[in-house]
């Protein structure tokens, strides 16, 4: 999936020539298997080189620099984009680059707290990312920054540790960009829909809970979910009235705001409002898009004024250092004690090396790429328009902007959906409104950290709740409920084993019951049994088909079942192999011993339309195997009594076959 | 597998219906599926209820008993076959018995040695489970006893120590009617032949290596056949000559006996022999087949007879307690000075409870019964000659014979493939002949235990090095090569990794590599890719044809391809959905999002022949899908530009059906 371009290649076949039957589909006889991808990768080269034998060097050159300014433009986007880069793109960026600055530099600040970091870190991810996807990127809508499911697995994982949370970053990117280079990409496709619906919405009550803390400004310690409402209610007491005053307001307003943003006055499409109406609209719009940025200036300067005069009545987010981060390499080790510790955070653990550091990532050094990956291809595709996604760039653009960040000492960072709707509704037109969004994240880190001081805890909490709650899938339920209900069930389970075990160890667990599913779903295939009847020489058989490739999970239930059937009648056995498309040694055993006994029995089996490619399979085992691969050959084959006694196998192929493939012939073919 | 009798009832449907095409295949137009084994079930008791209906309380009285009677058949086979015993069957299995029980008792003293534990445990455990077998044992030919792998498991699991070799029969007994009564038997499938392979060939080389140290008599110690070897040469300089000439001499003798059973004079069948060749090849058999017991007894006269002399030239069994072991629940938990111990080799371990003691247990209270379940049903089935196997019974009298043993402190016990080829070639005829080997054993321990002092050590690791060595698969080579080459490589890969690793890591492993091959295998789906020509009417199409069930791992890749031929080609597209059997949500997402994409771009696409069961899934979503199901009206909805904007969905189905399932018409119909 990820390397689609190179690895596939179509294989056309036009039948041209004029069937005699009229009516007749010419082609659909032929059964051609694009056997394998790397096979057909293989043969592109093959031809290249047949080209390169007959047209010398100047083709081979040739043939070599639009190979090369491919894979360039495939690996460096910018080079499809910058040189065909107009006005209109250029305005488009920038109107979509400072709306979504400004969400950006807001939920970067709040999202921090969410990974239990310093306010600052938050801001210190969401500038070199941006500046790398420009570069890198494919999908214009994405943006690079921190979410919430990146920030909450950052706090799981790196327990709020900075210099985990970074050394995490940085192992991240580099796993990211070696999937990227072998092509690991496709690990994402095994986390299903449903078990991602669940995850996300798990998180999303997760994200929640933790900024019920804030808000309430109550102790809330513990990993899952329960513990963390348990320590939650424990510290009831405590509450403090003025944050959890602020905290209901400013949710209240966010979520009146963005209401209020997708309010559309008069007709509903756009092209038949006149200009008044427009004009209301878009301000509208720009009141809901701005909401976070908006209330955090609004909420500052009250909270300043009312400090300036004496009056501490919230808790705020205290000091934040001002300016960049200076550059500076992941730190490999932890001392207790750090000389130079500029954090107002010190960090609570013992002297850890590297290795005690990795050891203490674990599995999140594999659960937050694929994760991260998976809320990176979500926000591509849900403005991919129907073009393909190129997964394995994407997987290299993050990584690339993930180790750039970890160099400034910042946190995950990566698309999301929620940011790459705004970013699409403000008419981005190209990645380089990452560009203005990087740009106004320094400028705040710059010239607006002294204010940053000033913002309510509860306001951050707030900017959050509002954002993620609309993560909660409850929309994906009834859809969920009409297609399959087992997925249903599924998502439910995964919801659940996230809340109750930490993130990490429940998703894995719902990944793996959703695995389970495909390999019980191997173990028992569908058989089909028919007795058909010859209706011209009233030949009749028992049509035995199994739907699906016989693999060893599946063979010792095959076997009992055609064993069974095979015991239970006294006319021959027609294994009906079209839908077999694989098998394995563990399977040839098995019908080796079925043909075994059947010859024994004195008994015909014949297998009908088995592929080439598997009976070879099946005859690496000396089995005698009677194959037939059309309606004559089998009719002729279930009329003579005396093959059972052949040594050799027998094959009936299609005389009328016009090329070496095996046709597909059905049964009912006139 | 496990309960193919129940969950499995046949659907026959004879189309006789005379059709006027001549030679067409009646009934092959119609698709039956039977649907799920569970529903199956389901509607045999249905059929079952209506029956009652009809004929009131005693046709249900007579269908009720009928019923139960099968189910007691099942449960108790030896209701089947005791009221049928004859005179024949009795000397049959009174022959077959001995010869075993001889073999059974030599090799159940040596086998306790590759268990690490002392030599009378081997025969605690081999009566039992034969008096067990003989109630519950579907298969004449097996005889439960303790075997190379299940010694080796036991001691790698147990580490020799008696108590947790016990409380592991028991519970793993307990695990096994466990299984059996959840119909769990399938697991065993998930263990593929190349697996099984590699795992027993790597058994039989640790089985030798741990008797090479008794022959040597040097020191070996370790968990992995590396560190046992390593171990081993380290001790080289403590070599005991004697011990070493006479295992070697020992398995000389025993390897020349072996070829001496297999000799046959005169000519190969066996009719054609007069009566003194076959004379003369009986007795070369029984020669063969006793050779184990007539090396133990003559060694045993020779070696008492020099310690009568005060000649202790050999490494002696040493002192076994004479008598049947007390009846006594197995051992919960171990003090570190048992007050009575009465066994030679005290515990070398502390205080245990019994979670302690589950704790140290670990997975291998999940790989013994699945291992033991493989060995089992494999012994089965090389004596089987085409009868189906009713696992869950083999699984059910397996996990109680082995509750039985432990509670006479005997460890685990199953049958293995040597032990009943013996017993097949002695003529055995019921399951009785375990009777008369468990008599033996018991008489062994009740008269022959003074005796077993004299018994050398190196001629038990002689028996078994003399029966093991031909349990590693180097025949199973050859086919696997020629079958299919990635199964040889699991098969070494299985090998490699149990003799690296601990037994129960390295079988894991290699199982968990082998399901990796199917998930990935589901992940990555043929997709078949052609432009298709209606000659009649010159319409031509893109076909694309996948080739399995369409779910989660491979959605993702089959939209891009979609997509991608889509957007190269401005024909309809077609998908044959005939070999589609199964969906998911995810993939009807997928599915949703292309019909999505093909209706902006006003570009047609039609499924073709999609089973209703999937396009209930597909449609869960909302999606309007154009769906046909025979040739007609593919032409017609390809012809009519004007079905994007409808809608509802479309379905066309074939009008000549006689039923209301869907009709499976391929393409070249005419």
């Amino acid at each position: 999936m990820c390397s689609l371009e190179n690895e596939f290649s179509i294989h056309k076949s036009q039948q041209l020539n004029a069937s005699i039957d009229a009516g007749q589909f010419s082609g659909s006889t032929e059964f051609i298997l694009i056997n394998d991808h790397r096979t057909n990768k293989y043969r592109h080269r093959q031809q290249q080189v047949i080209v390169n034998d007959k047209n010398e060097n100047f083709c081979h050159n040739y043939v070599r620099k639009i190979f090369r300014k491919k894979i360039l433009h495939k690996r460096l986007p910018i080079l499809q984009w910058l040189p065909k880069y107009n006005r209109d793109d250029a305005i488009g960026d920038l109107i979509a680059g400072i709306t979504v600055g400004l969400t950006v530099v807001s939920q970067g600040l709040a999202y921090s707290n969410v990974a239990g970091l310093p306010t600052q870190f938050g801001l210190y991810g969401s500038f070199m990312g941006c500046f790398v996807y420009v570069l890198l990127g494919t999908c214009k809508d994405s943006t690079v920054g921190s979410t919430a499911v990146a920030s909450l697995l950052t706090y799981q994982v790196a327990k709020g540790v900075w210099e985990k949370a970074v050394l995490l970053t940085f192992l991240t990117g580099l796993i990211e960009i070696f999937m990227a280079i072998f092509r690991l990409g496709f690990l994402v496709d095994f986390v299903s829909g449903p078990v991602s619906a669940g995850f996300t919405s798990a998180v999303a009550l997760i994200v929640c809970t933790s900024q019920v803390k804030n808000i309430l400004g109550v102790q809330s310690e513990g990993s899952s979910f329960l513990q963390r409402w348990i320590s939650m209610l424990k510290d009831i007491k405590s509450v403090r009235v003025n944050d959890a005053v602020l905290g209901i307001c400013c949710v209240t307003i966010l979520l009146g705001m963005r209401i209020l943003g997708k309010l559309q006055i008069g007709p509903k499409v756009q092209d038949e409002q006149n200009w008044k109406q427009k004009c209301i609209n878009k301000t509208l719009w720009f009141i809901g898009v701005t909401r976070n940025a908006t209330l955090v200036i609004t909420c500052t300067v009250i909270t300043m004024y009312l400090e300036l005069q004496g009056k501490h009545y919230f808790k705020l987010t205290g000091n934040v250092p001002e300016g960049l981060p200076s550059i500076a390499l992941p730190p490999f080790s932890i001392a207790s004690h750090p000389p130079n510790d500029t954090y107002s955070i010190p960090s609570e653990v013992g002297d850890e090396n590297f290795l005690d550091m990795v050891e203490s990532l674990g599995y999140g050094l594999i659960i937050v790429p694929v994760i991260a990956m998976l809320e990176n291809i979500s926000a591509c595709k849900a403005f991919a328009k129907g073009k393909a996604i190129d997964a394995t760039q994407e997987l290299f653009a993050i990584g690339v902007a993930n180790v750039a960040n970890s160099l400034f000492q910042g946190y995950r960072a990566n698309s999301g959906l929620a940011r790459s709707a705004v970013n699409n509704a403000s008419g981005v037109r190209t990645p380089l409104a990452n560009l203005y969004i990087g740009l106004m994240v320094m400028l705040a880190l710059v010239y607006l950290a002294k204010y940053f001081y000033y913002i309510p805890l509860s306001l951050l909490g707030a900017i959050i709740i509002s954002a993620v709650i609309f993560q909660v899938q409850y929309n994906a339920i009834k859809p969920m409920w009409r297609s399959k209900r087992s997925d249903l069930l599924l998502s439910f389970l995964a919801f659940i084993a996230c809340l109750v075990m930490p993130l990490e160890i429940g998703i894995l667990v719902a990944i793996g019951v959703n695995l389970l599913f495909i390999l019980y779903h191997s173990a028992k295939p569908k058989i089909t049994l028919e007795t058909m009847m010859q209706t011209l020489d009233g030949l009749k058989f028992l049509k035995i088909t199994p739907d699906r490739c016989l693999i060893f999970p599946s063979a010792e239930f095959v076997r009992n079942l055609i064993l069974k059937s095979g015991c239970q009648t006294s006319l021959p056995v027609v294994i009906d192999c079209t839908y077999i498309y694989g098998s394995d040694y563990t399977a040839a055993k098995v019908i080796s011993s079925i043909v075994d006994d059947f010859k024994r029995r004195q008994h015909k089996i014949v297998f009908f339309n088995l592929k080439p490619s598997v009976a070879h399979i099946f005859e690496g085992l000396n089995t005698r195997l009677i194959l037939c691969y059309d309606v004559d050959s089998l009719t002729y084959e279930l009329k003579n009594p005396n093959s059972y006694h052949s040594n050799d196998h027998i094959v009936y192929e299609d005389n009328n076959s016009n090329n070496t493939m095996i046709n597909t012939i059905p049964l009912n073919k006139k």
